[in-house]
Formats: structure tokens, sequence, C-alpha cells
């Protein structure tokens, strides 16, 4: 199902940047022309977000044909075509700016995402993204991350639990905060705790939590945190994650290390977009 | 007016944040506890986006309270506070994530403009943006490109015109193509035209257009063009603009030079919220 | 917050009832008298959906006022009043239906459910609901359940993983799909598998699955099934349960019972509202 | 037309079940491989609905194909099949569960109808449902109806007129607001009042009232109530009929029967859904 | 109910004139600014549609304060003040046109209306209106027309039976036809037939319809008409109706003359804004 | 693109005029039945609008073919055929009014605005419209516009500068006003400036402003002021301009008159639709 949510997205794009017309293409453009518009790759890149190339022109026109010449997820390198439109010469132009910006953006987040995963460049532990995403961007956003190789934790506060401090200063501690949700969620999530230190770890062990947090610890603690779970639950690193020290934080033998630059920090890459008229 | 579509856009990221409810919070936080958030700024910023903030959480709840500490545009240094906002502690928990997502996205914008705008420090050339911007974002990145001290180009294709290579090639060339527009187009609305090479420049100084655009030229031809140009028109120079080598085509005495990465290229700034229950 | 879908929700429905305008009202009401509603309970119930009486009326006119006589949950006799409305008579009378419409079904569900709820009356098993609700109203069906005493299965299929048979079919069997499916999910999610067989059960718990549910197996068999199980994954009994077996099926010792029923064949309760002008 | 309101329904409802995505199926299932669904019915039933379980598989995806093995308001017997829908295996199993729900909900609807209806199997008194439906539902509830073979009362307050109570109190009584309503709606509409005793009966009849509602009375009372009336007004009764006694009613020699018990009280008929791959 | 069609037309309406600013008034003037509109009548007028300028402005800013100087259907003449709205000069700049032009147009079809009302100045025949209206704008154009001082036909398809040519042709006749519709239509909706010839109109009193339209028919023939008719149904006139011969018609004891006029040719009438900052 | 706006105004019309179904054919006419719409002129007319008319029956059902007989802009004599409409007869008859209203309001304003073009017959001054446009209805009332052979102003207040009293009173004056926004607005944008008297012009052309509109001036003062002018700005002449003196302004050598009218006071044309069933 292309949702909602995305489709919304595209139509309010479309509008933002045509709205009552793109004067220019109007003025001198017969809207019986017909074209070829071809994206290419200027830098190399891990390619993303193909299907709403696609959703750009199909609402623009029914007629438009959209031909991929790579799958999502594939290194592209500088000159590389990714991929083709035909249609009328008028619809290429007006959606060529939203089209392009679609990509560039996931494609940003899939190659951001693909250079931390290549890093590490093994099955433990697993890289995840955050909620840090654009507003009206999640899905997509999350989507990117997977395409360049990692996972997604949570979609929302709706799909997973994560107590933090101030949900464990209202409930009395986190063993009471834990005991309580227990028993008010759904029986197939797991629940998982943030922790700042030493003594908050060992209340959540003793809760038998499923997952826990380790909120911008050091590495030396985070390893010796890893040593005091031994497995009684999965660990994941939180905060400040950088390319630079990742390898380090990996061979603490965490679980799960999240990473919120995967997307509030990924740039667009750089596309551009070629139009021919038929001769 | 707060605009169909930045409302529809806060009620976007507000969905796909919270959905069918934040089970954490639900299940722990007492929905008639009261609490206070502080946003506070972990790096040097320019700030850009209090009017969002305020707009979740009025979406969120009409009692919620919002008390800015500062203005938008203002810099802000680290470990300032930004503002407040006061409430239930469950709205105050649920907003979170999705106000400092519109908040880091803006304040981001307005940093990297800042910069630039710094470097120059003086009146000409104006510095604008692009419509390289994030699909559903663009009225949002126009605004904090504003807030960060530039200058706006077209908002969409709907209010300015651009002729472009495909526009020039089937319009029967440069002259044809401004003799054309001109008579179809709003007498409120000004022509600019993309020139690649010196020839067409002269096309173009020929048909009288109103602002020549020189795409991609080397500083060398930039100042040639300048002088070529001698105020027959108003010159922009765009495509690939860095910080490093921006002062350089400032110097060629151009009037306008447009950067693409005000938007496409900038991060979210670091900002953090504190949560506290009242007493 | 009152969700984007929720509140879509009481806008179709005002506008189904009255759309262009309440044709008996307008003709004999004038606008400026005011009056008070009063909503009565016709039958023994269990109250839920106060909150979007307060909804359907607060969309007609901001002026109304909401006065509740008691509180979501509670257990309501025949002749008591449920709450009170104030405001203009005309969108009294313009809100009455689409009010009680509301009410009926949301408290229908909370009854259906208490029954259920009573007759086990202890920790173990957890009641909770399934997806066989009515188009639209998934979130507003699940709160009742909960008002009601029980808890909430999945949301929807993307907030936990059930494995049916026709996923194990295109996975290669049920170990495969378990393995797969571990690698692809969220660090916080169950996974839980659908059995119909003890051969299947025992594939299920080699491959350490989270939760096994039992699908339309006898008495016998489950209690054979918790034997075998025997607190290696959660047990959950699923298909056909009735108010006369229940108790039956949980002497078995299974942890969790869904019960379609609980909105699939809950009836609307009857409640009336009475209205009357001020003097 | 499909309506507005229709297609939003239908929006909403993959909406709030598949939301961010269906996790399980989207691990576990090929995008590629397609399938076959059919739905088959485990009790016997009148079916209603077949439209929206195809704009449900259509809105996944134009490439699904709905095979009708029915029409609406057949009776269908246990085992027997309803309707095939071919499609990308993917979209069958994310689509199950809300095109059952659709159908099983409108199907309830038209059974419960052809009950009362075959109870009378006569052509007068009309049986009619009333405004007692599901907020959003209100069209779907009254195609169910008319296919179940009963007719619809008004659809809303706006396409009829029905003077209650209320109305007559603010009026000055029964004759005042007759007389007052008929200059005030269209030439178009009949003008139908509830009374509850006879001298109210006798005063609508003196207005020359177009039908006039029984509101909750006796047998015997009915009974009287047609001889007075004796064709000068259309007769209708309302309130609280069921299976037991609408026969009685029936022999009064009433022209129209309410009963809000053909929606309000409805419950999900039994029908599954088996999906088996292609091979 | 501030209907959800008429909501959406305000913000579609602010949406389309300011869209992405006033880039005017952005420029100009300080949003801190204070001032008072006041609406004038350039010509004599019927004033209607007061509460739409109500809404945009509220839509504007909630602090807006609209205060009428009049009600609407009342005569204003020229020079005289119509409301006044008070609150931030920039929305009251905003606002301008489209506040006007929802006003214009409703004043001009209640001016319009009144012109013919005024013409008769009797009880009968009853003037109508018919479904020529703007589409988006039926309602409104509805509620002019009844503020004008006629009578509302049916307002679509839905709520009012009209049987026309096409209808009899596959239906077998006139006598059938009505048979036929008086079988599927609710006990609360009359029948309306369009015949063309006096063949015709006996054909539907003998099928007892309960009104008559006369197409398109001369004088004599309506004369005629009404005498062959003779109260055994209502007499509806169409088509073609001017101001000049209304008055004729009139006489021939016709019920009810419908007017497409008064809303497909009614003119925007003449009205200004004058805006004054606080002092 | 069709646009987001006007695809909304589609479906809320359809949603308006047929809303809980067309009574009067759902009962008389077999859906299965097929049939021809032919769309003729009952008087001399501009055509404008056929794309909606394809909308319309597009939105009611996708196998509806619509094969017009000319193209926008063609003048089209009395009886003779505007498009047909192949398809379903029931849908057909539900879109027949629908599709009229919005092609007699569109051929109305090409038909009006042709009248003021044929009247000038010259290249010199430009016809434009206003802002003067229905709610909802800005972008096809301008699109009718041009049809008819004028051109556009702005479309709103986002896409051209016009300072008018408001704005200069609070800058300071004209001087100011100009000098301030040249610095706000894009480099894109020119600068329109409304007069009263010669005063005021003289301080516009002292500061250099781009358009200069005169505002309610004589023939006399409009000549004078061309000639002060003297090419150094683009004049415009508005307010109340009719058929009757606009050759007279037209003579005074001013470039630009624009005329609320063409839009205002446009009356519906003449169109009517027959329908004929497939035999």
């Amino acid at each position: 199902m292309k949702s909602l949510i995305t489709k919304t997205l595209v139509q309010i794009a479309l509008e933002e940047d045509i709205g009552s017309g793109d004067i220019t293409t109007k003025a001198l453009v017969d809207p019986d022309l017909c074209g070829k518009a071809t994206i290419i790759a200027k830098q190399e890149l891990v390619i993303a977000g193909l299907e709403m190339v696609n959703s750009v022109y199909q609402a623009l026109s029914p007629n438009n044909q959209f031909i991929p010449n790579c799958q999502d997820g594939d290194t592209i390198t500088t000159g590389q075509m990714v991929c083709e439109i035909k249609g009328s010469l008028c619809s290429l132009l007006e959606g060529e700016r939203t089209a392009l910006n679609f990509l560039q953006r996931m494609s940003g987040i899939a190659t951001q995402t693909r250079r931390y995963v290549n890093l590490l460049n093994r099955k433990k532990p697993l890289l995840v993204d955050t909620r840090k995403t654009l507003p009206g961007w999640r899905r997509l956003e999350k989507i990117a991350v997977r395409i360049g190789g990692a996972m997604n934790h949570r979609m929302g506060l709706y799909d997973g639990v994560l107590i933090k401090d101030n949900h464990i200063m209202v409930s009395g501690g986190i063993g009471p905060a834990i005991a309580c949700i227990r028993q008010k969620v759904s029986h197939l999530t797991k629940i998982e705790i943030e922790v700042e230190n030493f003594d908050q770890l060992e209340q959540a062990l003793a809760a038998k939590v499923d997952v826990i947090m380790l909120d911008n610890m050091t590495i030396n603690d985070i390893h010796l945190a890893v040593q005091k779970i031994n497995g009684q639950a999965l660990v994941e690193v939180s905060g400040g994650i950088t390319l630079e020290h990742i390898q380090k934080i990996a061979d603490t033998g965490v679980d799960i290390i999240s990473i919120g630059a995967l997307t509030h920090s990924a740039q667009a890459v750089d596309l551009s977009m070629q139009i021919e008229q038929d001769s």
C-alpha cells in the first residue's frame, strides 16, 4: 500500500512547487511535445527512493512511463544513469525538481547509512536509526535507512516501549516502572529502558527488562555494562555515535547501536536530470 | 495565516510519531500531572522555527502554554535556554521529538545560512536560496533562510520565470524564447535566463532580458560576464558555490549568488528538551 | 493527542448526519435559545466514550459545555444520568444522534468486554481483543476494550508480528520463518506464531519463538500444549471463544485468550438523551 | 459515484490496519509472488458489500483483480465461495482483515434485515431503518439495509422532516409547528411528526400532517390509532420492535415499521479468507 | 455546524489568495500593528454572508474581532457601513479580498433574489432556486437565496425526486416510472415529474404524482394546465423565467416558480473595505 | 498537473450535488445501461472548461469517455455541439448538472472577456483580470480569462507586489515604501504602486517604481499621467472600466487595463445536455 501519508506528501510537494502553474514551461513548451528525462549520478552514492520518482511522475500524468536502470540499495558511480522517465515534455520539466528532491534526500540517507554499515561489516552489533527524522518524512527516512543496510528502531511512540528518565521519575523508580508497564502493554512488545549509571542498570536487570539502553556512557563503562548484563537483556548504546569511534563501541560487545546521524545529519546527494525532446 | 500546507504538516508529523498512542507514557504517566519542558541549545546556533514548537504543542492541547526566551534569528550559545512549554506532563513527553525535529531542521538551515551571510558581510551580492528543499518543507525552509539572513529566490515554478536550456531548445533560441514569454507572463514578473557561454549571454542581452544566470562558470568568466553585461541586466551566479570560494565570486561584482547548500546540505543543530514534573 | 483519524471520524459523522442542515430544527428552533441535554442509561452498562460526546458537541459549537457525571469504565444502572451538555438548543438537537451513536457503540463494547472479564475475575490468563474491528473504528474500539477491562492485542499489522499459515508456507517452514523474521524486525518486537498441531508447536519451540498461538484447538489439546510449552513461550488461545467455555480454557493454564467477539459481536447499549429548553 | 466519504473510509481503514507497514508480511513474503484469495461463508448469510472488497484491493494495488461469485443480496450457505481476488500475495495478505471487516459488517446488517423481512413476507407495512448507525458508516449501513430487503428512512437530518417533542415544545404546540415548517421546507418534502398519545394525534391530523409516527405505543393503542387516522396520513410505528412481536404490529394495519435493531444490533457474520500462492 | 465543505472552502480560498504569503504586506507592515477594517456598501443591496467574513478573519487569526452593523437580509444603502473587523493590520490586509469576494457573491444573489420576490410581493406562488449553482458553492448560494426571501428547491440529487424525460424513457412511460419510484424512495419524499405536454400531464395525474413541473410552456398552456390539474398536484413552472414576465406566470395560479437566474445570473454587488491603522 | 485544489473542487462539487445518491436515477435507471450525452450551445459563446467536463465524468467512472468537438477558446454558435460523453447512463445523468455548472461559468467568463478583447482588437494596452474571483475558483477563472484572450494580473498576494494606500501610510510615504520593499522581495518581482494623484505619481517615478497603477482617474488625468510617466514605468489603469468607455482609456496610451468585471460580473452562458440511451 502506498500509504495515505506518503501519497499526501507527494501531492503537497507538487502543489508547493508548481502551485498555480509552471509559468515558464506553460509559456514556452507545446503541451503536445514528448520527451525523455534521464537521472544521472554526479557522485558515488547508494540509490534510494526510485518509487518516489515514479509516484511524482504518475501524479503529474498517468501516461508518464518510469524505467528504472537500477534498484534501491545499489551503489551508483559518478555519471551512471539511474532511471529514465518518458512522457510529455511539460510534465518532465514540471516534475524535475520535486522528483530530484525526493531522490536526493532518500539516497543521501541510504548513502550515509551504508558508510556506517560498511565500517562495521559484521552481523553484530545491529545499527539502527532513531526518531530524529524530518516531520512528514518518518516513513520515507526509515525506508531509506533499511535500503542503506541498517535496521529500524521503533517507528514511533506507538510501536515500542522505551522508558526514559521522566517516566522513571513519575513511576517511583525503575522497578515499579517496569512492573507497571508490563501489565499494560501488549504481550508482543518488549520493554526497553534507558539507564545512565550502574545503579540504574542493576535495578533494570532485577526487574527483568528486555532491552537496556546505555545513554551517553564512556567506552569503558559500556564495556563494563556489557559484562554485568551478560546476556540477561539486549544491550543498546545510544548518543553521539560518530563514524570515528563506532568501531570501538562495537568491540565492547553491545547488541545494538542507535545512530541519530543516519537521518538528522544526512545531506542530499548530487543527482541531476537531463531532459531531451523526442525528435 | 498559518497556511493549509503547514498546518497539515504538523498534523502529519504528530500522527506519524504518536499514531495510535505513546504506549510508554500512556502506561506510566498520570494524565492529570503537569510539568514544564525547557529547550536548551547544545551548540552555538541561530534559532529558527519557534512558532512550530508552539504549533505542535497547541495541536496536542490548547491548554499548553508556550513561553519563548528568544526570537527567531537570535544567536544562541551552548547551554542557553530557548523556550519553555508548560502543560500536561503527558503532552510534553508526547510532543518532545516532533517539536525538536521541527526546530532542529529550521535552526540548522538558519545557522548554515548565517555562516554564508557573515562571510560576505556586505549588501551586495545578495545571497539567495534555491528550490532544492525537502518535499513538504518548501515554505518552512524558505522562512528559515530569511531568518538566517539571506533572501529567497522564487518560491516555486509559479512565481518567477527562469528559462533553462530545455526551454531555449524548444523555443528556437534565446531571442525567440524571451520574446515569446514576455507576451505571456504577468507584467509584474521579470524574466531570468540561464546562460552557459558568452554567445548565449549576448543573445540574452540583445533580447533585453531582466536577469541573467551564469551557470557553473569559472571565476574569470564570471568576471568577464559582469563587465559585458555592465548593468543592462541583473547578474546571478549559481552552481556549486561553497563557503571557500564565495568571497571570490562576490568580488566579481555579481548581483546575486544562489546557493542550494543553504537548504540541501544543512544539518540538524543540536538541541535538547528537559522535562520536569510540577512539584 | 486527539488523533487525526479520530478527529476526521467526528467530522465525517456530523457531515453524514447533518449535511446541508437539520431542516426540522432550522425551521422550528430559534438559534438564540439555550438548553440542556441529559444522557440517561436505559439498561445496566459499562460506560465508554464520554470524550467522543464532548468532541461531537465541541465540533458543533465551541460554546457547548460538557459535564460528565461518571467516568469511562464505571458501571451505570438503568435510569442513571451519564452526563449533561449545556449550550444552544439547536446544536443540542443536531448532535443528539451522532453523540449517542458514538457512545452506544463504545459502551456496547466495554459492556461486552466486562462480561468476559468478570467471568474470569483473575489475573491470568489475559483477555485481549483482535483486529476484527469496524473499518475506521480501530482506535476507538480498542480503547473501549481497555475501558471494559481487557487488554489490546496488536493495533494493526504494523506493531506486532504474527506468523500465520501463509507466511509459513512461503518461508519454507516454521523454523526458517522465525529465523528470517528475527533478522528483519525491530529488536523491540516479540515474535508470535500460529500453530495448528503439535508438530508445528515443536518446530516453533525449537526456533525459540516468543509467543505461540493455538488456533482452534480442543480443550484437551490446549491443555497438552501448555504442558509441552512449559513456560518456554507465552501461550495464546484464539478462535471461537464464547462466554460458555472460556472458563474451561482459562483452566488449561494459557497466558492469553484473544476474543474477536469483544468487538465484532458487541451490540449498541441503550442510552437516550433528554433535551430541555432553558426557562 | 464512489462518494468522497466512502472513499475516505477505505483509506482510513487501510491506514489504521497497515499504517507504517505489515511487518510480518514485509519480512517473509517476496513482493513478486502472486496468489489467489477466496472468501468463504462460514454460516448461512445474506451477502452485502462486495464492492467494498473490491475497493480495498484496488486501493492496495490497481493490478489486483476481483472476481465475484455471487451478487449483493444473495443468500449464501455455509462453505459457499463468495468471491476471489487475484494479485500480489503481499497485498492479498495485507488487505485480508480490512476487506473481511467491511464485508462481515455489511453482510451482518443485510442478514439481520432479511430475517425481519422474511418474517412479514408481504408488501405492507414497509420495514425501514433508523439513524442509529455507526458514525462514518451511515451510507454503507443504509445500503446494506436495502440489500437485505428493507427500505431506508431519511439518510440524515437534511433530507426529511421529523418533528419530535422538543420541536413541538418550542413551537407552541403541534398545530403551530406543522404550520410553521410547511412554509419553510421544500415543496418536495413530506412532514412527519412523532406523537405519544391520542390528543397529540388529533392535533396532528387537524394540521394535515403527512406522516404520523406512533412512539412506543401498545399494540392496542396502535390499532386504535390506525383506525382514527383512517388514511388521512401515513402511519409509522417506532420503538423497541423485536422479531417476536413485529407480526402483531404489522397486523394493526400500520404503513411503516422503523427498526433501529437492523443496524444497531446487527452482528458481524462469519466469513473467512483462504489465501494460496500461485504454483 | 459550520459544515465540513464550507470550512474547506474558506481554507481553499485563503490558500489560493495568500499561498506562500502576502509579499507586499509582509515586507511593509509591522506584524505588531493593529487596526480596523470597515466594509461599506457602494450600491443599494441586500446583504448576505456576514458569517463568511467572520470565518475568513477567524481563520487568519483567532484574535480578530468581527462586529456586524446589520443582519443578513437587511437592505443596505450606498455608503452604509456593513461591519467592522478589528485585529492585526497584517491580517486585515491579507483577508480583504477573500472576505469581500465571499460577501459580494452572496449579497449579489440575495439582491437578485429580492428583486424577484418584491415583484410578486405575495404568498403564492413560491419562488424557488435550482441546482444551477457554482461548483463548491451549493450550500452558500442556497443560503443566500433564502436570505433574499425565496425558498430552496432540492439541495441536490439526494434529497428530492424529479423525474425527467430520460428517466421516463428508460422506465417505459410516465405511469410506470411513478409507480416504480414510489416503491423505492423514502416515504418522506414527494415525487415530482417534468412534463412537456398535456398528454404527459394527464398520465402524471393518473399516476397520482405529488408535483408536476411544466417545462418551458407558454403562458396560455400554463393557464390551461393549472385548470386541468385543479389541485390534484402542486404545479411548478420552470425554464427561462425573467423579471419581465414573471408576473404573468404568477397570475396563472401556479404554486411554484423555479428560477435558475437567482444564482446563475447573479452578479457581485459593489462593496469596499477601508482599513485604518490604530493610532 | 491537475492541481490539488482543482481536484478537490471537483470532488466537493460532486459530493454537494450527489451526496448520498441520486435517488431518482438510482430508482429508475438500470446501472448496466449505456448512453451518450451531448452538450449543445443555446447561445453564441466562447467555450472554456472542456477539461472540467472530462474531470467530472472521470471522477464518476473511469470508463466514461469524453469526446470534445471543439477546443477551449473556440467561438460556438447556437445549436452547435460542444462535446460528447459516452458511458453508463446513470453516471451521465448524475454528472449532468455539475459538468454544466463548471462549463457554463468558465465559458461565461471567456465570453465576457472576448467581448472586451474584441472591442480593442490591438496589441496594446493589455487587458488583464483582477483578484475579484469566486473563492475556490481563482485558478479556474484565471484560466478562463486567458482562454477568452486577455492576460492574468497576479494570481494572488504571493506572486506580485502591489503597494496600496494602507501600505504607503504605514511605510512613511511612497519613496520609503518602494525603497523598503525592493530590499525584501525576490529579484524576479517588479514593483507596482497604486497612485491617486499627480503628487503621488511623481514620488513613485522618483523612486523608480516598475509599474504605476492609476486608480479611478478621469480620462483627462490618465492622458496627462501617461505623458508625465513617458515610458519610465509601465502604466496600468484600474477601477470601474466598462465596455462603453474602454476605447477612450485605451487611446490615452496606457500599457495595461485591469477589469474586475471579466470575472465578478460574468454570467453563466446557456448550454444544455441531451442524453440518450444506447439502442
